[in-house]
């Protein structure tokens, strides 16, 4: 698989008193990333809550920050499913500003399937093969 | 019903580049001075959600910003509970700063109670006489 | 002046657990409104930030709450700004989901220009005059 | 040095729509211990932006989570420098429900100092030695 790119503008409130993006708010753009890859796989990551009830809890994340992102600026979120087992998936990415050729952070999330009641299962086969795919 | 005061410190992360805290939080410290209402009260608004599940949704929210807070500032929500009917609550809020004795924002958040269908209903009277006594 | 369109697709970190869009962050929606509405009308207001030290300071904010927003949803945030005076700006806000053509939420946000130093001082004439044509 | 406890109480603002608290909250908490951590060594960290122009950038973050946080839990945040060099910081953290006696959640951030440019410098010796202590 390849990478998925989904294109964001800084929000302003996304930046703190360093005049940068808060480093918390990285996580979010990738959550943002794994939206679009679903969606670009054929399904919508809200409808597999819903209808199957299943979630990828997020167990494991992390971010380098190789250099800051500011308010208003056009940014790539590069995100690509690195690992699909029945049971965990892990997601990996590149943030990267097309304006300057900058990469401004990389970053990984594992993430583990569960029902709606917190309990580990599978990810529901259908869902598997298209992110396979 | 007097004013209630809930004690916080200001976060980096609420800040923004302006060096002060981003508009949207005070919503957020509003809705931790209505939590601190409902225990100062006799019970918690997790049990109500939980237990009875009823919600007090957001129907308008309303704030006034006077002077800025800044990072690590120690502040004081004051929050009062100023209209409780059967299906809608007024909160009024102060939020100041001790050290220099400044008010630096006011506002105003009306409510209405609804099941987790989110279809009106009334507040548990149980509830009701806690937050009216 | 007409209102402007920005589109934007509901994040999961928005959401709380009533499941639905936490009230606080329409008013980071109102604020990509308003970029948008400088970028529009020619420039950028970060630009301005910048080279101006013109600080568009919130002084007041407001907003009433229709209908919820989900996760994933496609909604357009409709900006506009509704009185330019030299010293002060108010923009006025509707949520608007296309999919079933329902106003979520309608707000208000009131402005003052302000120099780097907040205080308060004449939006740049450049700048104004931009904005009212 | 040992690890400084933290006193929070999660916020409904902080939960998504699974119920718990989203993953990218535990960097503000991260962060919050940061914050106690100086003031417990004797200094605030926002006095040594404000006065030395020292930043403590974050440069890596990393959070493993292992059960949920919940609205209006009590939390507490360890937090510890594990390592501290002239021109970088590491800090480890654990995210506490003393109520349960479960550990939620175990993370690290790495920072590294700069002047207002952004520019990597070394910690004043004034800050290092306090928080050596």
């Amino acid at each position: 698989m390849d990478w998925l790119e989904t294109k964001i503008r800084v929000r302003y409130a996304e930046t703190d008193q360093m005049g940068i993006v808060h480093h918390s708010n990285y996580y979010v753009w990738f959550e943002l990333g794994r939206s679009e890859v679903c969606r670009a796989k054929g399904f919508s990551y809200r409808e597999m809550e819903e209808t199957e009830g299943a979630l990828m809890v997020v167990a494991e994340s992390y971010c380098r920050y190789k250099s800051p992102a500011f308010y208003d600026d056009l940014i790539i979120i590069k995100t690509k499913a690195e690992r699909i087992r029945s049971r965990s998936i892990i997601f990996i990415y590149q943030i990267y500003r097309p304006t300057d050729k900058t990469i401004l952070a990389e970053g990984k999330t594992v993430h583990i399937v569960t029902n709606k009641d917190k309990e580990i299962c599978s990810l529901p086969s259908k869902y598997r093969k298209m992110l396979i795919s």
